[in-house]
Protein backbone atom coordinates (compact mmCIF):
# COMPACT_ATOMS: atom_id res chain seq x y z
CA UNK A 1 0.00 0.00 0.00
CA UNK A 2 0.98 3.36 -0.83
CA UNK A 3 2.13 5.29 2.11
CA UNK A 4 0.39 8.64 2.99
CA UNK A 5 1.91 11.48 3.39
CA UNK A 6 0.82 13.44 6.55
CA UNK A 7 1.92 17.49 6.65
CA UNK A 8 1.65 18.69 10.64
CA UNK A 9 0.37 22.52 9.63
CA UNK A 10 1.95 24.93 13.05
CA UNK A 11 -0.54 27.92 13.58
CA UNK A 12 0.34 30.75 11.72
CA UNK A 13 -0.47 34.57 13.09
CA UNK A 14 0.05 36.41 10.55
CA UNK A 15 -0.84 40.28 10.78
CA UNK A 16 -3.47 40.16 7.51
CA UNK A 17 -4.32 37.01 6.11
CA UNK A 18 -6.27 38.49 4.06
CA UNK A 19 -3.12 40.36 2.05
CA UNK A 20 -0.97 36.91 1.97
CA UNK A 21 -3.65 35.54 0.49
CA UNK A 22 -4.06 37.49 -2.26
CA UNK A 23 -0.58 37.21 -2.70
CA UNK A 24 -1.05 33.63 -2.68
CA UNK A 25 -3.16 33.43 -5.46
CA UNK A 26 -0.68 35.59 -7.44
CA UNK A 27 1.52 32.85 -7.47
CA UNK A 28 -0.83 30.25 -8.21
CA UNK A 29 -1.72 32.18 -11.09
CA UNK A 30 1.69 32.40 -11.86
CA UNK A 31 2.00 28.50 -11.48
CA UNK A 32 -0.93 28.39 -13.53
CA UNK A 33 -2.53 26.09 -10.99
CA UNK A 34 -6.11 26.61 -9.93
CA UNK A 35 -7.01 26.52 -6.28
CA UNK A 36 -10.49 24.95 -5.59
CA UNK A 37 -11.40 25.69 -1.47
CA UNK A 38 -14.33 23.33 -0.71
CA UNK A 39 -16.01 23.30 2.85
CA UNK A 40 -19.24 21.86 4.88
CA UNK A 41 -20.08 20.16 7.64
CA UNK A 42 -18.38 17.23 8.80
CA UNK A 43 -20.15 14.00 7.11
CA UNK A 44 -21.94 16.24 3.93
CA UNK A 45 -19.70 14.19 1.69
CA UNK A 46 -16.99 16.57 0.53
CA UNK A 47 -14.22 13.58 -0.07
CA UNK A 48 -17.03 11.50 -2.30
CA UNK A 49 -18.31 14.78 -3.97
CA UNK A 50 -14.27 15.56 -4.86
CA UNK A 51 -13.81 12.08 -5.90
CA UNK A 52 -16.51 12.07 -8.31
CA UNK A 53 -15.80 15.59 -9.82
CA UNK A 54 -12.39 14.11 -10.31
CA UNK A 55 -13.50 10.92 -12.12
CA UNK A 56 -14.51 13.64 -14.90
CA UNK A 57 -11.73 16.17 -14.60
CA UNK A 58 -9.49 14.36 -13.74
CA UNK A 59 -9.28 12.41 -17.58
CA UNK A 60 -8.03 16.41 -18.76
CA UNK A 61 -6.43 17.79 -15.78
CA UNK A 62 -3.84 17.23 -13.65
CA UNK A 63 -5.59 17.12 -10.79
CA UNK A 64 -4.26 16.53 -6.54
CA UNK A 65 -6.09 17.07 -3.41
CA UNK A 66 -5.14 18.63 -0.05
CA UNK A 67 -7.42 16.62 2.23
CA UNK A 68 -7.71 18.80 6.23
CA UNK A 69 -8.56 17.07 9.06
CA UNK A 70 -7.48 17.37 12.95
CA UNK A 71 -6.79 13.64 12.92
CA UNK A 72 -6.85 10.62 10.41
CA UNK A 73 -6.19 9.96 6.96
CA UNK A 74 -9.17 8.51 5.57
CA UNK A 75 -9.71 11.22 3.26
CA UNK A 76 -5.92 11.24 1.51
CA UNK A 77 -6.01 7.26 1.74
CA UNK A 78 -9.84 7.41 -0.12
CA UNK A 79 -8.53 9.52 -3.13
CA UNK A 80 -5.09 7.67 -3.41
CA UNK A 81 -7.12 5.26 -4.04
CA UNK A 82 -8.94 5.84 -6.60
CA UNK A 83 -5.93 7.06 -8.29
CA UNK A 84 -5.74 10.46 -7.48
CA UNK A 85 -2.69 12.27 -5.78
CA UNK A 86 -3.20 13.35 -2.23
CA UNK A 87 -1.86 14.71 0.95
CA UNK A 88 -3.02 14.67 4.14
CA UNK A 89 -3.13 17.61 6.70
CA UNK A 90 -2.98 17.72 9.94
CA UNK A 91 -4.06 21.13 11.38
CA UNK A 92 -2.82 20.10 15.09
CA UNK A 93 -6.29 20.45 16.21
CA UNK A 94 -7.24 24.24 14.29
CA UNK A 95 -10.37 24.78 12.92
CA UNK A 96 -9.57 26.16 9.98
CA UNK A 97 -7.08 26.41 7.59
CA UNK A 98 -5.49 30.31 6.69
CA UNK A 99 -3.61 31.08 3.91
CA UNK A 100 -0.47 30.06 5.30
CA UNK A 101 -0.87 26.92 6.52
CA UNK A 102 -2.39 26.32 2.86
CA UNK A 103 0.79 27.80 1.03
CA UNK A 104 2.93 25.19 3.29
CA UNK A 105 0.49 22.49 2.09
CA UNK A 106 0.50 23.88 -1.48
CA UNK A 107 4.64 23.11 -1.18
CA UNK A 108 4.46 20.02 0.22
CA UNK A 109 2.00 18.54 -2.76
CA UNK A 110 4.25 20.29 -5.35
CA UNK A 111 0.70 22.83 -6.58
CA UNK A 112 3.50 23.85 -9.59
CA UNK A 113 2.86 20.14 -11.43
CA UNK A 114 -0.80 20.39 -11.25
CA UNK A 115 -3.84 22.21 -13.50
CA UNK A 116 -6.18 21.85 -10.28
CA UNK A 117 -5.94 21.55 -6.56
CA UNK A 118 -9.16 21.39 -4.60
CA UNK A 119 -8.22 21.73 -0.52
CA UNK A 120 -10.95 19.76 1.46
CA UNK A 121 -10.96 21.97 4.85
CA UNK A 122 -11.79 21.17 7.98
CA UNK A 123 -15.41 20.31 8.50
CA UNK A 124 -16.72 23.40 9.80
CA UNK A 125 -19.50 25.50 8.72
CA UNK A 126 -18.70 28.22 10.78
CA UNK A 127 -14.51 28.82 11.16
CA UNK A 128 -12.93 27.78 7.82
CA UNK A 129 -14.96 30.51 6.39
CA UNK A 130 -13.49 33.37 8.50
CA UNK A 131 -10.01 32.88 6.99
CA UNK A 132 -9.27 33.33 3.44
CA UNK A 133 -7.24 30.18 2.30
CA UNK A 134 -5.78 31.79 -1.19
CA UNK A 135 -7.95 29.91 -3.26
CA UNK A 136 -9.30 30.86 -6.27
CA UNK A 137 -13.04 30.25 -5.55
CA UNK A 138 -14.98 28.66 -2.80
CA UNK A 139 -17.40 25.59 -3.18
CA UNK A 140 -19.65 25.02 -0.35
CA UNK A 141 -21.60 21.78 0.83
CA UNK A 142 -24.83 21.12 2.36
CA UNK A 143 -26.35 17.64 2.54
CA UNK A 144 -30.02 17.13 2.61
CA UNK A 145 -30.16 15.54 6.12
CA UNK A 146 -28.97 18.76 7.27
CA UNK A 147 -31.75 20.32 6.85
CA UNK A 148 -32.85 23.94 4.71
CA UNK A 149 -32.04 26.81 7.28
CA UNK A 150 -28.81 26.56 7.21
CA UNK A 151 -28.05 29.58 5.47
CA UNK A 152 -30.39 31.65 8.28
CA UNK A 153 -27.78 30.06 11.21
CA UNK A 154 -24.63 29.89 9.38
CA UNK A 155 -24.53 33.00 6.86
CA UNK A 156 -20.80 34.11 6.23
CA UNK A 157 -20.23 30.20 5.29
CA UNK A 158 -22.81 31.07 2.59
CA UNK A 159 -21.91 34.69 2.00
CA UNK A 160 -18.08 33.69 0.93
CA UNK A 161 -19.89 30.56 -1.04
CA UNK A 162 -18.37 30.86 -4.99
CA UNK A 163 -20.80 27.81 -5.77
CA UNK A 164 -23.17 26.18 -3.68
CA UNK A 165 -23.72 22.15 -3.62
CA UNK A 166 -26.75 20.46 -2.06
CA UNK A 167 -25.38 16.84 -1.86
CA UNK A 168 -27.25 13.62 -1.28
CA UNK A 169 -30.39 14.56 -3.06
CA UNK A 170 -30.83 11.04 -3.66
CA UNK A 171 -31.97 11.08 0.25
CA UNK A 172 -34.22 13.51 -0.24
CA UNK A 173 -37.61 11.49 -0.04
CA UNK A 174 -36.78 10.34 3.71
CA UNK A 175 -36.20 14.02 4.75
CA UNK A 176 -37.84 16.68 5.25
CA UNK A 177 -35.87 19.39 2.64
CA UNK A 178 -37.54 22.13 0.59
CA UNK A 179 -35.45 23.20 -2.28
CA UNK A 180 -36.90 26.07 -3.17
CA UNK A 181 -37.15 27.61 0.80
CA UNK A 182 -33.26 26.65 0.58
CA UNK A 183 -32.68 28.26 -2.37
CA UNK A 184 -34.32 30.98 -1.11
CA UNK A 185 -32.05 30.88 2.14
CA UNK A 186 -29.24 30.76 -0.04
CA UNK A 187 -30.13 33.77 -1.95
CA UNK A 188 -30.75 36.09 1.13
CA UNK A 189 -26.21 35.24 1.90
CA UNK A 190 -25.59 34.76 -1.77
CA UNK A 191 -26.50 34.98 -5.80
CA UNK A 192 -23.37 32.03 -6.39
CA UNK A 193 -25.14 28.84 -8.10
CA UNK A 194 -26.55 26.31 -6.81
CA UNK A 195 -26.14 22.81 -7.46
CA UNK A 196 -28.14 20.00 -7.01
CA UNK A 197 -26.20 16.76 -6.54
CA UNK A 198 -26.05 13.15 -5.56
CA UNK A 199 -21.70 11.77 -4.85
CA UNK A 200 -23.59 8.65 -4.52
CA UNK A 201 -25.11 8.20 -7.75
CA UNK A 202 -23.47 11.00 -9.72
CA UNK A 203 -26.28 13.18 -10.43
CA UNK A 204 -25.11 16.52 -11.02
CA UNK A 205 -21.73 16.32 -10.86
CA UNK A 206 -21.71 17.08 -14.29
CA UNK A 207 -23.25 20.20 -14.12
CA UNK A 208 -20.61 21.08 -11.43
CA UNK A 209 -17.42 20.65 -13.00
CA UNK A 210 -18.75 22.68 -15.97
CA UNK A 211 -19.15 24.98 -13.62
CA UNK A 212 -15.17 24.85 -11.84
CA UNK A 213 -14.28 24.29 -15.68
CA UNK A 214 -15.63 27.88 -16.31
CA UNK A 215 -14.04 29.44 -13.27
CA UNK A 216 -10.84 28.01 -14.69
CA UNK A 217 -10.64 29.17 -17.96
CA UNK A 218 -11.79 33.08 -16.51
CA UNK A 219 -9.27 32.69 -14.08
CA UNK A 220 -6.43 33.20 -16.90
CA UNK A 221 -8.66 34.67 -19.66
CA UNK A 222 -9.01 32.82 -22.98
CA UNK A 223 -5.37 33.14 -24.24
CA UNK A 224 -3.97 30.97 -21.94
CA UNK A 225 -7.58 28.74 -20.74
CA UNK A 226 -6.57 25.26 -20.12
CA UNK A 227 -9.50 24.07 -21.92
CA UNK B 1 -47.24 35.12 18.90
CA UNK B 2 -45.27 35.20 22.10
CA UNK B 3 -42.14 37.18 21.19
CA UNK B 4 -38.48 35.25 21.53
CA UNK B 5 -35.86 37.30 23.37
CA UNK B 6 -32.38 37.63 21.89
CA UNK B 7 -29.60 37.76 23.83
CA UNK B 8 -26.36 39.24 21.89
CA UNK B 9 -23.19 37.85 23.40
CA UNK B 10 -20.35 39.17 23.61
CA UNK B 11 -16.51 37.27 23.61
CA UNK B 12 -15.04 37.37 26.88
CA UNK B 13 -11.26 36.76 26.92
CA UNK B 14 -10.89 34.88 30.52
CA UNK B 15 -7.09 34.50 31.70
CA UNK B 16 -8.70 30.81 32.84
CA UNK B 17 -12.06 29.69 31.49
CA UNK B 18 -11.63 26.14 32.96
CA UNK B 19 -11.62 27.87 36.75
CA UNK B 20 -14.42 30.29 35.61
CA UNK B 21 -16.74 26.74 34.59
CA UNK B 22 -16.06 25.45 37.51
CA UNK B 23 -17.09 28.07 39.45
CA UNK B 24 -20.47 28.37 37.64
CA UNK B 25 -20.92 24.64 38.41
CA UNK B 26 -20.68 25.56 41.88
CA UNK B 27 -23.18 28.44 41.41
CA UNK B 28 -25.19 25.94 39.13
CA UNK B 29 -25.57 23.67 42.33
CA UNK B 30 -26.39 26.46 44.88
CA UNK B 31 -29.23 27.07 42.86
CA UNK B 32 -30.17 23.29 42.49
CA UNK B 33 -30.16 23.34 38.67
CA UNK B 34 -28.67 20.81 36.44
CA UNK B 35 -27.28 22.24 33.09
CA UNK B 36 -26.81 19.87 30.13
CA UNK B 37 -24.32 21.09 26.87
CA UNK B 38 -25.43 19.68 23.87
CA UNK B 39 -23.08 19.66 20.76
CA UNK B 40 -22.95 17.79 17.18
CA UNK B 41 -22.93 19.25 13.58
CA UNK B 42 -24.82 21.64 12.27
CA UNK B 43 -27.91 19.59 11.10
CA UNK B 44 -27.18 16.46 13.29
CA UNK B 45 -30.78 17.15 15.04
CA UNK B 46 -29.92 18.59 18.34
CA UNK B 47 -33.26 20.65 18.72
CA UNK B 48 -35.14 17.50 17.87
CA UNK B 49 -33.53 15.63 20.33
CA UNK B 50 -34.43 18.24 22.96
CA UNK B 51 -37.44 18.53 22.00
CA UNK B 52 -38.21 14.52 22.19
CA UNK B 53 -36.16 14.50 25.44
CA UNK B 54 -38.32 17.31 26.92
CA UNK B 55 -41.52 15.54 26.30
CA UNK B 56 -40.39 13.26 28.18
CA UNK B 57 -38.46 14.90 31.05
CA UNK B 58 -40.66 18.41 31.18
CA UNK B 59 -43.50 16.40 32.62
CA UNK B 60 -41.53 15.93 36.31
CA UNK B 61 -38.94 19.36 35.69
CA UNK B 62 -39.03 22.52 35.11
CA UNK B 63 -36.87 23.13 31.78
CA UNK B 64 -35.63 25.56 29.81
CA UNK B 65 -33.52 25.58 26.62
CA UNK B 66 -30.36 27.97 25.75
CA UNK B 67 -30.65 27.90 21.98
CA UNK B 68 -26.46 29.25 20.62
CA UNK B 69 -26.81 29.95 16.93
CA UNK B 70 -24.74 32.69 15.02
CA UNK B 71 -27.76 33.87 14.01
CA UNK B 72 -31.27 33.57 13.21
CA UNK B 73 -34.36 32.55 16.00
CA UNK B 74 -36.00 29.27 14.37
CA UNK B 75 -34.66 26.79 17.31
CA UNK B 76 -35.99 29.17 20.17
CA UNK B 77 -38.96 29.30 18.57
CA UNK B 78 -39.61 25.65 17.65
CA UNK B 79 -38.56 24.83 21.27
CA UNK B 80 -41.51 27.71 22.37
CA UNK B 81 -44.36 26.32 19.55
CA UNK B 82 -43.81 23.20 21.64
CA UNK B 83 -44.72 24.77 24.71
CA UNK B 84 -41.60 25.24 26.46
CA UNK B 85 -39.27 28.58 27.93
CA UNK B 86 -36.38 29.19 25.51
CA UNK B 87 -34.16 32.05 24.70
CA UNK B 88 -32.40 32.64 21.61
CA UNK B 89 -28.30 33.66 22.23
CA UNK B 90 -26.77 35.17 19.10
CA UNK B 91 -22.72 34.10 19.41
CA UNK B 92 -21.60 37.30 17.22
CA UNK B 93 -20.19 35.04 14.67
CA UNK B 94 -18.29 33.69 17.33
CA UNK B 95 -17.97 29.43 17.25
CA UNK B 96 -18.22 28.31 20.65
CA UNK B 97 -19.49 29.35 24.14
CA UNK B 98 -17.23 29.55 26.87
CA UNK B 99 -18.26 29.46 30.73
CA UNK B 100 -18.55 33.48 30.93
CA UNK B 101 -21.14 33.80 27.92
CA UNK B 102 -22.69 30.61 29.92
CA UNK B 103 -23.10 32.25 32.35
CA UNK B 104 -24.90 35.43 31.11
CA UNK B 105 -26.87 33.14 29.61
CA UNK B 106 -28.27 31.33 32.27
CA UNK B 107 -29.06 34.69 33.98
CA UNK B 108 -30.59 35.84 30.85
CA UNK B 109 -33.13 33.04 31.05
CA UNK B 110 -33.23 33.39 35.12
CA UNK B 111 -31.59 29.46 35.86
CA UNK B 112 -32.52 29.26 39.10
CA UNK B 113 -36.23 28.85 38.61
CA UNK B 114 -35.40 25.73 36.59
CA UNK B 115 -34.19 22.20 37.70
CA UNK B 116 -32.83 21.35 34.02
CA UNK B 117 -31.16 24.09 31.49
CA UNK B 118 -30.05 22.69 27.87
CA UNK B 119 -27.68 24.59 26.27
CA UNK B 120 -28.02 24.02 22.61
CA UNK B 121 -24.83 25.00 21.34
CA UNK B 122 -23.74 26.28 18.25
CA UNK B 123 -23.50 23.89 15.49
CA UNK B 124 -19.63 22.82 15.27
CA UNK B 125 -17.82 19.37 15.98
CA UNK B 126 -14.69 21.59 16.84
CA UNK B 127 -14.50 24.74 18.21
CA UNK B 128 -16.87 23.71 21.32
CA UNK B 129 -15.06 21.01 22.47
CA UNK B 130 -12.71 23.21 23.65
CA UNK B 131 -14.41 25.58 25.63
CA UNK B 132 -15.72 24.66 29.39
CA UNK B 133 -19.28 26.31 29.21
CA UNK B 134 -19.52 24.76 33.11
CA UNK B 135 -22.07 22.42 32.00
CA UNK B 136 -22.67 19.36 34.25
CA UNK B 137 -22.58 16.62 31.37
CA UNK B 138 -21.84 17.49 27.68
CA UNK B 139 -23.98 15.30 25.22
CA UNK B 140 -22.39 14.84 21.94
CA UNK B 141 -24.77 13.96 18.60
CA UNK B 142 -23.75 12.13 15.94
CA UNK B 143 -26.20 11.58 12.56
CA UNK B 144 -25.98 8.53 10.93
CA UNK B 145 -25.67 10.41 6.95
CA UNK B 146 -22.56 12.07 8.51
CA UNK B 147 -20.50 8.89 8.73
CA UNK B 148 -19.21 6.44 11.62
CA UNK B 149 -15.50 7.29 10.88
CA UNK B 150 -16.17 10.73 12.56
CA UNK B 151 -14.34 9.96 16.43
CA UNK B 152 -11.37 9.52 14.08
CA UNK B 153 -11.13 12.66 12.62
CA UNK B 154 -12.75 14.58 15.40
CA UNK B 155 -11.16 12.98 18.50
CA UNK B 156 -12.16 16.52 21.34
CA UNK B 157 -15.56 16.65 20.64
CA UNK B 158 -15.76 12.33 21.33
CA UNK B 159 -13.38 12.90 24.36
CA UNK B 160 -15.20 15.41 25.92
CA UNK B 161 -18.48 13.82 25.42
CA UNK B 162 -20.19 12.00 28.61
CA UNK B 163 -22.31 10.33 26.50
CA UNK B 164 -22.71 10.25 22.41
CA UNK B 165 -25.75 10.09 20.64
CA UNK B 166 -26.72 8.09 17.14
CA UNK B 167 -29.33 10.24 15.48
CA UNK B 168 -31.58 9.49 12.55
CA UNK B 169 -31.46 5.20 12.83
CA UNK B 170 -34.74 5.67 11.36
CA UNK B 171 -32.30 6.37 8.35
CA UNK B 172 -29.98 3.87 8.26
CA UNK B 173 -31.11 1.65 5.41
CA UNK B 174 -30.13 4.68 3.17
CA UNK B 175 -26.47 5.33 4.42
CA UNK B 176 -23.49 3.15 4.63
CA UNK B 177 -23.22 3.54 8.57
CA UNK B 178 -21.98 0.73 10.22
CA UNK B 179 -22.94 0.68 14.07
CA UNK B 180 -20.27 -1.56 15.50
CA UNK B 181 -17.30 0.19 13.80
CA UNK B 182 -18.69 3.94 14.77
CA UNK B 183 -18.47 2.27 18.33
CA UNK B 184 -15.37 1.30 17.96
CA UNK B 185 -13.97 4.50 16.95
CA UNK B 186 -16.12 5.83 19.63
CA UNK B 187 -14.12 3.73 22.01
CA UNK B 188 -10.39 4.94 21.11
CA UNK B 189 -12.17 8.25 22.54
CA UNK B 190 -14.13 7.61 25.49
CA UNK B 191 -15.87 5.33 27.28
CA UNK B 192 -19.28 7.53 26.91
CA UNK B 193 -22.12 5.37 26.49
CA UNK B 194 -23.76 5.17 23.00
CA UNK B 195 -27.59 5.71 22.50
CA UNK B 196 -28.71 5.08 19.08
CA UNK B 197 -32.06 7.28 18.38
CA UNK B 198 -34.43 8.58 16.23
CA UNK B 199 -35.81 12.03 17.02
CA UNK B 200 -38.31 11.42 14.10
CA UNK B 201 -39.97 8.61 16.04
CA UNK B 202 -39.05 8.96 19.33
CA UNK B 203 -36.81 5.60 19.30
CA UNK B 204 -34.08 5.26 21.56
CA UNK B 205 -35.33 8.51 23.78
CA UNK B 206 -36.56 7.03 26.91
CA UNK B 207 -33.22 5.33 27.12
CA UNK B 208 -31.32 8.97 26.72
CA UNK B 209 -33.57 10.60 29.52
CA UNK B 210 -32.67 7.60 31.73
CA UNK B 211 -29.49 7.97 31.36
CA UNK B 212 -29.94 11.85 32.22
CA UNK B 213 -31.99 11.26 34.87
CA UNK B 214 -29.25 9.39 36.86
CA UNK B 215 -26.56 12.18 35.76
CA UNK B 216 -29.16 14.86 37.43
CA UNK B 217 -29.36 12.21 40.87
CA UNK B 218 -25.66 11.38 41.13
CA UNK B 219 -24.90 15.43 40.52
CA UNK B 220 -26.64 16.42 43.95
CA UNK B 221 -26.16 13.10 46.39
CA UNK B 222 -29.20 10.64 46.94
CA UNK B 223 -30.45 12.77 50.03
CA UNK B 224 -31.32 16.01 48.12
CA UNK B 225 -31.53 14.22 44.48
CA UNK B 226 -34.33 15.55 41.97
CA UNK B 227 -36.54 12.20 41.56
Amino acid sequence: MKKIKILDLKKTILADNDADAEKLRAELDAENTFYLNVMSSPGSGKTSTILRMLSILGQNLRAGVLEADIDGDTDARAVMDAGFDAIQLHTGGMCHLDADMSRNSLKAIGSENYDLIILENVGNLVCPAEFDTGAHKNLVILSVPEGDDKPLKYPLMFEKADAVCVNKIDAMPAFDFDAARFKQNVALRTAAPVFFISAATGEGIDALCGWLRAQMKQSKGGENGRD
